[in-house]
């Protein structure tokens, strides 16, 4: 491709669709985006970054590095946003996630229709030759068309020799006719429906007659180029044409996966007719092109937090032109939609038993309640379980390390025993590989309280400038370029992230003069493994120490919740009430929450009454 | 302007928007579209409409006179197509028609809001608090908005200091808020009323706020140069671009009236922000690009009868780009929405006593009924009424011989006295003056039953090639470039179009085992004067002879319907009620028609016991 002498290799790479890593947005700071220059002149801004043997070997940041002349570019495994189609093992637990529950309509739904044929004695227009059939097949309120496809009637029904598929939409208060087609393609109907995580975005093909998942593709989300985290990318919103590049970030990443599916499936974009969306409320403010500026700004409020169904092509959704796009309710600027579909798919607003759902994600969203009240709260946990700021991080896809066991026997060298996603050679760590071997480095002595890598004769622990680091696999026994490594700062991250979202639980309870102990079940979600081990959750402190038949593995319940949604009226209508029901805690405006989370800063507590078998 | 070489006069002054008379459609066979050339090379067809002296002095008709150089056209007043400003009177009689009846609000309205500022206690999103403070402003039910709309609230809220004026527009199920707008603009909120008729288009600029007429404008329905009925236009619009170009033709009338009025009473387009529109099948398909190809097929199937609101833009029409039109909703595709917005004007659906409404138009469409049932029909009655197809006739407007008295004082001349509209120098004769010319002719002995023009000694009796003319005015009277007269050959047209109108009431009746007797209130309605002498059109057997009393002029009830319409919910709601509960007889399957059509052929009619007191 043609670049502007002078622009950036990460400014070329993201004009060219190929995605580098970059969570610092661009300012060189977090040194993720290295690539090396194969061929070329190129001018780069030194970097602490780049090791002077990285140096010699030409590699750069790519953020830092201007293009000079016609240039060839490698660009590392390690540094590429991983787009791979997602895991078996993914598919597999998704499925498990059971339509069953809401069986009452999906958004978009294909009627064949054998209309009788106009007489002298039943001459009304075609529009309303249409209407009286579909009324014939059932109650539908409001029946709406747009003019276009009005437009289209005389010629195609009479063509169509009067038997025609009529797609309807789920409208607010009706129904739209959004597609007339000839002859009987009823067979052919399917939906999208896309959790829009800030740092991974997730998406599933449907088949809305059957409610049958036909394929499921994750992808990090482009916009982590511009920033890691909601108020970066807020930040980012506010110059000249961001917002606009935030969406089409989105949108990217969106129509990417689509049409992968879609592919790989045989399927005609234009027969995808509905999408289903959720997402926190600044992911869906930068999908809808809304101005998210005063979600970060006191008194925090958002654009819009619910708007109906829309043309999915009016937020850059390439799939039938006519098809439609509706996004899970949300609840303020930090509780999203996602948070809806979530409780919605694990029915905690069902629940007689009060109940706890935990969003692991970029943030942690917190959700307490049962059928009486829903209390969410939020708090900015940072990437680190879904695989993005740390070293070796990767998202829970094929070669993801996603469990680990340590041993130390006595007198020997540290053994480590890991599992990889769909069990291919390893090429970094994902959320639950990250919780299983901080666990298995405090059972075996390997790490303090505090995070800090103890001193130890196994060539698995080494010094580097930046302090201490644990290699849980070498390079020449995976084939990668460099070690698999966890260092003390990756478990800084981790540590934070932990305990911001072990605080946020704590304080939600408090607020409701209740306990840990008063929670009958907790449900865990999040794109950060296809398993959690709760035990090493636990001694770690990310979760509270309960029996473990009070915990539920449950997931991306964003992703569930927003395709039942997508299949099901009912479910639809459930997520409103969610939205209405629930009540949002600004933990910001909290002054225990600092406290909380001060003292959630350890492994696995300062207070270690609270993890009894730990202690 | 720019023109081809080769293209007519005609195809010129339509690119140029120059609206010259031509009712066959530009065929060279009306004779109506004579222009003069002053100036420059053209080359005419022979036509025997442009007699040698006209001929001598250049006249020739604009459809077969094509352009050969720079040219200097002139187009005499008798061949324009008059879109001049209504008449005064008109406005006066439309005034008439009140509002009262309904008042439960406009299709779109204004809401002032002086929303609470958001604090961290209520920080719900923007377009929640605007919702919220709706909401309390009454009951509105399913409030959607438009991406558009929603991404503009942010900073338009903010720097508005949270004083907004919302436009709500009723939608199908729901409403839909089509504008915010900073500050209290609520003063300011304005709808279009028209009516499209296939010869004449009027329209009334309302303040949907007072519910109040702020001015009146018709012109000729520019598709006339097109073809003088609905089948011609239909057959037009089966060419390649036939039906775009009627579709301009429509619209462009209609946003020139709205531009002149909104222009004349200093009002923002912007601020006009609904359009009801009342025509017939035909008129509402082609000013929505509908295909009308089926309409005058057997069975006749209009596309669409119904379509509740769409954008006013999507139809070509040019107020607030974000203002909605909705049509008033047909009955078939030989009674659309115009009929029903009569019987909603005239209130015939509400009546215990039998009514007959006869809309005397290019169509003539009757409907007999009352609270019971209503049941309608419509006859080919072509333009003569409107002053079209009749060699001296012009539409309702200033100058227009709308009443007239013919006196035969024994053994002296005969004297003619007239009066025109708004009492301007006469220019031409509109519907009811035709009405009271054949009325008087006939009381003056000067016509025979079969409506031939008896020799006479009077120097208004004159013989021409095409038969006997009667001059009712000279021109050495009126300043116009020829005399004003009746010929033979528009008393034919004439006699054509009462026949069709007074067959098609008949034959109504007896398809209900009734009689004219049984009809207590007759409606007359139409745009073919501001008043009817009701014993003349009695005295012509275009009306029964009937107690006077049962007769109301009801004027352009079309429009009258379409105004309350667009003012009131409730009249919306009866409008929908009346073409529910209306069926449809259709006259060319019903063999009885023809025989009473040729029966009515006579002044006033063959069969004399009908008008005792013509007899």
């Amino acid at each position: 491709m043609e670049v502007e002498r002078g622009r950036t290799i990460l400014a070329a790479a993201i004009s060219a669709g190929i995605s580098i890593n970059s969570p610092c947005g661009g300012d060189g700071v977090c040194g993720k985006c290295k690539v090396r220059v194969i061929k070329g002149k190129s001018s780069s801004l030194p970097s602490a970054a780049i090791g002077e043997d990285e140096k010699n070997r030409h590699f750069c940041l790519a953020c830092g590095t201007a293009v000079l002349s016609d240039l060839e570019v490698e660009v590392p495994a390690e540094s590429r946003l991983d787009s791979s189609k997602s895991s078996q093992a993914e598919d597999i637990e998704y499925q498990q996630s059971l339509f069953s529950d809401f069986s009452s309509g999906a958004l978009t739904r294909k009627i064949f229709l054998d209309l009788p044929r106009p007489t002298i004695q039943d001459n009304i227009s075609d529009l309303d030759r249409i209407i009286r059939q579909l009324k014939k097949t059932g109650n539908i309120p409001g029946i709406q068309t747009a003019l276009i496809n009005i437009r289209s009637l005389p010629v195609l029904l009479r063509d169509a020799d009067w038997k025609v598929t009529i797609t309807l939409a789920r409208r607010s208060e009706g129904f739209e006719i959004i597609q007339v087609e000839s002859g009987d393609t009823s067979g052919k109907n399917f939906g999208f429906a896309v959790d829009i995580g800030t740092t991974t975005v997730s998406g599933q093909l449907i088949d809305l007659n059957a409610s049958k998942i036909i394929g499921t593709k994750a992808t990090y989300n482009r916009q982590a180029s511009y920033g890691a985290d909601v108020i970066s990318r807020i930040i980012y919103a506010e110059r000249e044409e961001g917002l606009e590049t935030l969406h089409q970030a989105v949108t990217g990443c969106i129509n990417e996966i689509i049409t992968g599916l879609a592919g790989e499936h045989k399927i005609d974009l234009n027969d995808v007719t509905a999408v289903l969306a959720a997402g926190n409320t600044t992911m869906i403010h930068l999908l809808l092109r809304l101005d998210p500026s005063f979600i970060r700004r006191d008194p925090y409020v958002p654009t819009a937090n619910f708007l109906g169904t829309i043309r999915a092509t009016d937020a850059g959704i390439k799939i039938n032109p006519r098809g439609i796009l509706s996004c899970a309710p949300g609840i303020s600027s930090y509780v999203g939609g996602d948070v809806t579909a979530g409780v919605l798919s694990v029915g905690q607003d069902k629940a007689d038993d009060l109940c706890l759902l935990i969003d692991i994600g970029t943030n942690g969203e917190v959700v307490l309640g049962n059928k009486e009240f829903l209390i969410a709260t939020s708090a900015s946990a940072g990437p680190a379980f879904e695989g993005s700021g740390v070293g070796c991080g990767m998202r829970s896809s094929s070669g993801a390390i996603q469990k680990v066991n340590i041993f130390a026997p006595a007198g020997a060298e540290l053994k480590v025993n890991f599992e990889t996603i769909t069990g291919q050679a390893p090429r970094g760590i994902c959320g639950s590989g990250y919780i299983d071997i901080i666990a298995g480095m405090l059972k075996a002595g390997l790490l303090d309280k505090n995070g800090k890598i103890g001193v130890s004769s196994s060539r698995r622990v080494r010094n580097t400038e930046a302090g201490r680091e644990f290699v849980l696999v070498f390079k020449e026994d995976c084939g990668c370029r460099s070690d698999i490594v966890i260092t003390e700062a990756d478990i800084d991250n981790l540590k934070r992230a932990k305990a911001a979202i072990y605080a946020a639980c704590n304080i939600l309870l408090r607020r409701m003069s209740l306990d840990f102990r008063d929670v009958r079940k907790i449900f865990v979600s999040g794109g950060f493994g296809t398993s959690l081990n709760i035990d090493s959750a636990i001694a770690i402190g990310l979760l509270p120490e309960l029996p473990k038949e009070r915990f539920v593995f449950a997931g991306n319940t964003s992703l569930s919740g927003a395709r039942q949604m997508l299949v099901s009226d009912q479910a639809d209508n459930t997520a409103a009430a969610i939205a209405a029901k629930m009540t949002y805690f600004e933990l910001s405006t909290e002054p225990a929450y600092m406290e909380e989370y001060m003292a959630a800063l350890f492994f696995p507590h300062t207070d270690l009454a609270r993890f009894p078998s730990v202690k």
